[in-house]
Order: C-alpha cells, then sequence, then structure tokens
C-alpha cells in the first residue's frame, strides 16, 4: 500500500531545521535535493526552531508529520555535525521515515508510537563534510524517495537516545499531575507536556485545579472563544485578553490568552510569566 | 476559460495566516493538502500576519491576489476559530476563489470588485475540529481544486462582514482628505489607506500638501529614487535617510524613507513616529 | 547538457530577496511567475536580507546557487529600483543564470568565476513599474526558463559594478591578513571574508595567532564539536558557550561559540562583540 502510493505520486521531502529564514542553508539543501532528484516535492515545516533546542523540534515535528501522506520522507536539521556522541539515524515509523541525528528529537514520537525500523547511517566514508544536512541527509533522503531501503545506508539499531523529561510526573497518590512547558506557540501561548488521554486516564472524572505560577483554573475549555460570553452585546465585551486552559489542537494542556498578540497586548507567556520549563501543576479533589 | 485553465494546471492553493515562521500549523495544512490531493501546487502569501490583526491580512491578500492565475484558490487563516459570531465563508471574486471567516478580512477586496459568489460554508457538522484552516479549509480548497462547486459546500449568502475605517474620509468642502496608516512594511515604510484613484477624483489637478504628525510633504513621487539628486557627484549625495511620499506599486499613498532600514538607520515608522491607525491628512489647495 | 537539462525537467527559479517574511511581495511574485509559466519550480533561498544590504545578499547567492542543478535561474531582488545609475542585469555564469540590478551583488561570484555572458536588460520600454522584480525579472527569467537567449531582452556589457572591501588586505611583508565581517549567521557565528585557500597561501605552513577585539585564537578547527573533550565524562563537561575558529561549510573563516544562540546563551556576535565591517587579523608567526 506504502509502495503502491509512492510510486504513484511525486515523493515528499519535508525539512525541519534551526538554519534561520535568513542564512542561505535551506536553500542549499533544497537545491541538493532537486539535483540528486528532480521529481520530488519538498515541503518546510519550519526552520525558526530555537538553536539546538532538541525539545522544541520534538514537539513541532511530532505534530506536523501525521497531516501528511504515508511515506512522506522527513529531514531534520537540529544539532546535526557527527561526532562520537552523535550519530545520524534514520528511522521508519507510522509508515513516514525521518532522517536527523541520535540526539533525542525523536523521543517523543516514538514515546506513542514504536519504531518499525532504526539505522544509524553508515555512508560516510563515502562522504566529507561540514554541513551533514547538506551532503548526509539529502543523500539518505533520496535514496528512501527511490524505494531503497534503510539497511542499504545503515545498520540496525534497536533503540534511540531519550531526552529527559518530556512525560509529566504523577505522585503516588494518583491526585496531582505536575507537567512542565514544552513550547510557546506564536501567539504567545503556553503548552504543557500533559496530554488529554494522560490527564483523563488518571482524573478519573474527578473536578481539578490547575495552577502554573499565580494563576488558577478550574476548567478546561474546548476552543479558545467558549471564554466570549455571547449573550453580552458585542460592545459591553472585554473577552479580550482573557486567560483561559484548553486541550489545543494537538491534544495537549495549553494555557492561553483570548486573541493574544506578544507584541502589543501581550501574550499568555509574558502576562502570566510562563517560560519553557516552568512547572504546571493539577491537583484532583477527591469527593 | 476559467474552467479551462483549472483543466490544463496543476491548481494553486495560496496560504495567508498569522501562523508565524516556527510553529507547525502551516506545515500541517501543507501536509493536510498534499495528502487530500496530491497533485496541486501550494504557495505561502504570508504567515506572519500579525496575530488576528484583520487590517493587516486584508491589505496582504488584496494586493498578492491578483498576481496568481484565475482560478488560485486562497485559503486565509487569521482569526478562524468558528463560533457563533464568526462562521466560515467561501468567496468567488475576480475568478479567485478566497476561504476565510467571515470576520472582515474580505471587505477590503470586495470594496473594490464585487464578488460572484458567497457562500457560509456548512460541512461542520461531519468534521469536528479545533484547527480550522486544517481541517475545514483544506477540504473546502480542494474540493474546487477539483472542480467543485461553491453550492456543495455551503449556503448562498448575500453580504459579508465589513471592517470599519478602511476608506479615508473627505470632508463637505471637499479640500481634504483624511485618511489613516493601514500598513507599516518590511522596510518602515508607512502606507495609508489613500488610493491614487481616490486621490485623483478628489485633488482635480489642485496643489496639495500632506501632513502626519509633524511631518509636511508638496510632492508625490513616482519612485523612491527620484529623491536623489542624479548631478550632484556620488561621494557628496546624502540622499538616504531623506523622507518622501509615492503611491506605492499597490497604488497606496505612502510616506517612505529613501532606502530605510528600521533595525539600523530607521525608517519612515521609527523616525517620524508613525503607527498603525495614525491619521495622514491631505488638504488641497484652492487657487 | 545545459540544454538537455533544461528539456528534461522543471525549469528551477530561486528567489532571493530582501522583501521580509510578512510583506506581500514574494507572494505577488510567485503567482507572477505561475501566470507566466505554469510548469515551473519556485524555490525561496531568502527573503530575510537586512534591507539594502548587498554584501550580505552576495554571501548568501554565492553559498547557495551551487548546489542548485546547472540551468537553474536566479532572481536576486535587493535594491532594484532601476534608475539612471542602477540597471537591470542578467548574467550567465557556471551554467547559472542571475537577474538582478547593477549594484554590486554578483561581484563577489565573479570575482571567483568569470560570467560567460552579461547583459544589461534593455525590455523596460514595454513594461511601465514600480516594482521591477515583479514586472521585470519575472518577464527576463520565464524567457530563459523557455530556452530563450540573453541576446534577446538585453545588449552584451563587459563588466559589472563592483562592491568594495570584499577581499581581505595583506600587508607587503606577507605575515599578515586582516579581513573583515561580512556576515553573521543564524547562530550568531561571525564570518570573515578571508577564504580557507586565500588563508593557505599566504600561511605557507606558518603557526599564526588570529585577533578579533580582545579575543585571540591560535588553532582553526574543522568541525565545531572539535572543542569538546570526549574524554571527560558528559556530566563534568562545560563546552557549550566555547569560542572557536573554524573554516565554515562554505570554507569561509568563522568565530564561533560551540552551540550558541543569540537569543539565550549568547553567540560570537553578542559575547565577543563581533559586528558587520569589524576586523579580524591573522599574524603569522616566522620560524
Amino acid at each position: 500500500m506504502l509502495k503502491k502510493y509512492q510510486q504513484l505520486f511525486m515523493p515528499i521531502i519535508t525539512l525541519t531545521t534551526d538554519f534561520g529564514e535568513k542564512d542561505h542553508f535551506a536553500g542549499a539543501v533544497k537545491g541538493a535535493i532537486y539535483t540528486e532528484m528532480p521529481d520530488v516535492r519538498i515541503v518546510d515545516i519550519s526552520h525558526s526552531i530555537s538553536p539546538f533546542n532538541i525539545p522544541e523540534a520534538a514537539y513541532i515535528i511530532q505534530n506536523a508529520y501525521s497531516s501528511f501522506p504515508k511515506g512522506t520522507i522527513h529531514i531534520i536539521g537540529i544539532d546535526s555535525e557527527m561526532n562520537l556522541e552523535n550519530k545520524h539515524i534514520a528511522i521508519k515509523l507510522d509508515d513516514h521515515f525521518f532522517i536527523c541525528a541520535n540526539n533525542g528529537i525523536m523521543s517523543m514520537i516514538c514515546a506513542d508510537i514504536a519504531p518499525e525500523k532504526i539505522v544509524e547511517i553508515n555512508i560516510h566514508d563515502r562522504i566529507e563534510t561540514s554541513f551533514p544536512a547538506l551532503d548526509v541527509f539529502v543523500k539518505v533522503a533520496c535514496h528512501i524517495a527511490r524505494g531503497g531501503t534503510l539497511e542499504v545506508i545503515g545498520k540496525v539499531i534497536n533503540s534511540i537516545k531519550p531526552i529527559k523529561n518530556i512525560l509529566p510526573f504523577v505522585n503516588d497518590e494518583q491526585n496531582q499531575i505536575v507537567g512542565s512547558v514544552i513550547y510557546i506557540d506564536n501567539y504567545g501561548n503556553v503548552i504543557s507536556n500533559i496530554k488529554k488521554s494522560f490527564f483523563e486516564k488518571i482524573q478519573q472524572g474527578r473536578a481539578y485545579e490547575i495552577s502554573a505560577r499565580n494563576n488558577t483554573f478550574k476548567k478546561i475549555y474546548t476552543k479558545y472563544s467558549d471564554v466570549v460570553n455571547f449573550d453580552t452585546p458585542i460592545e459591553k465585551r472585554n473577552d479580550e485578553g482573557k486567560g483561559l486552559v484548553v486541550f489545543n489542537s494537538s491534544n495537549y494542556l495549553e494555557i492561553a490568552i483570548y486573541k493574544s498578540n506578544s507584541q502589543t497586548s501581550g501574550s499568555a507567556s509574558t502576562l502570566m510569566g510562563l517560560d519553557l520549563m516552568d512547572s504546571i501543576s493539577v491537583n484532583f479533589l477527591n469527593e
């Protein structure tokens, strides 16, 4: 089925990097892909990951990849200089392919879905490079896009390097979750590592109180505008700027400000003083 | 003719959003489009609209869309969470298609060109979503790209929600236009809502004085470098940094600084203290 | 061979501009290209060149272009308003095509590789425009993409406008190179105009000391992580934040900080106080 899809349509290669929007790196990688393989689609997921920020990259690739067709090849160019402790890997998982350094980027996806195959890339003896995303990852991506197997470009390994603290902590009494901020989005909304399914498993239908610094919330909305009181005439409302908690479109618990803007009126991050790694806790109330 | 074009060439879907350059949202939307419809071209117009800034989005889509081929489908993902007061619409206008929330974004284009058809999208009962640009707009765009009609995905309506203050004001004596700043571009140039055709209709050939804060101008140039005195030897010139007024490439009256740079030497916005919503007035001199 | 490649595959047009990520300019140019020529690939190299910054643009296009297939057409939209002193040119060089203003952008590439042909574009009498990248460059690019010759759209000229100070200075004794900072990348790394081949020609195997402000270095690494002492247990290391010198992936001498981040821990530029145009000198030690 996957094979058939790949034969019928142009292969897709996505790029997720910390190259930024200005430098020539992303352009050079695209040029190298088209040189190697003219009939391919290249899609930018993001080039604006904070430099060397593995958890950010892990969050972004996890939430973007599954919208793409089966068979898509994802190049992740973050902290990819190869050295004794940072090898290059290719992973087949959920009928998608991922090419990156073995630095923890894939541990968030792999925590949910078991990889079908992992290889440590070993074509480096044929390539001298100080720009591995360009020289190594492009070669591997085009090899896969042409239908090549992972075993040809690497040796099978069984596990990948984990990242710490991607899962929230639950106390022994099972009445408290302590999570942390793993991402702050373009609207300044603050995203925790507490997934909806995990929350509900611990919650067991109990009431709860969510705390982050000095802010507490007793309700989780299903969409941002649920905070608006539509019965009040529009000219008398002041909902913009209200804080709220939602499970976001990726099903993570998120502290948000309705119609926030970090540059002007402020956002959940700026107004509540919440930053990456800060704690967010949920206390469940026993009847 | 439009039909014929659509049949001959790969459909084009453009994206204009406030998703930013970093988050996974734009990547996820592209993946969803290719999953739904492999043979399509996706073009980014902008993902850097200020969050929830409807007038900015209106200005950008108005000035970008008409360069695209007839039949192009434009997804506009700004303030698109659906609620009681914010419905989703699809519009056919000028042989282009636009898919967005009914929040005023389209009122700037529609002020110039009457829409051929407007529908309020009603496929939501089939789709549960907290990410409508991904789940609803993509479905509608691909439906149109496959040649489907608007009536299949919505019910026809006759008008859309306006935005306020997009048109300048003219006094009863017809000797003053009071406009306002609607956009500040990448060079820090300050763009008013006064279009060239509107200006000339009121002007009737009269001399004028343009005022914005403490700055006055008596001339409108046709290009930026008209401010340069090419007769002066190049080493004696100091034209960079000069303020001027032009009708820009979109035919809006713009206050600019020659070769400005907001980050270094300063721009019209930073040096003249002009910001969004500030007034720009034109006084016509009666003989 | 070039002709054959062009016939077999969809032509590629790249864009390198100072339009920024937000404005409609880049989107409009892409729309105009697809309108003129539906079967083409458009690749963004960068839209985030600092406004009017010719040396930055020269560095980026030089390092990106050669990854693309032969026959690729590169539109460079920086400072492209035409006037008495700023004409439009098209250049064939290294089997690539470049379309830009004659403002020095191409002098860095041309210093290394002699152009095969240069023309001054003369189709302006047929086009009235205040947006030349849209109206003129797109027409020229599509003309070339269809296999048209440069002579049809311009008259042959023999030289282009240079930019100053792109080459480092060597003293008479041949024991000192004085270069300058020409680019600061997304990681805040500071890139000089001293190329590896030039350095080695002057060095002749001698020891050296590299100075930039108060910082001195006696070694040039081949990759960033060479600064790490892998014999030390990982929990006792503090290599992140170390300054170092490398020849970067484009073979320019670069002062870097290992795993730097301008926004958080600081970068070579912010921590060492190095900015564009600052001097970087190399003193060779005579035995």
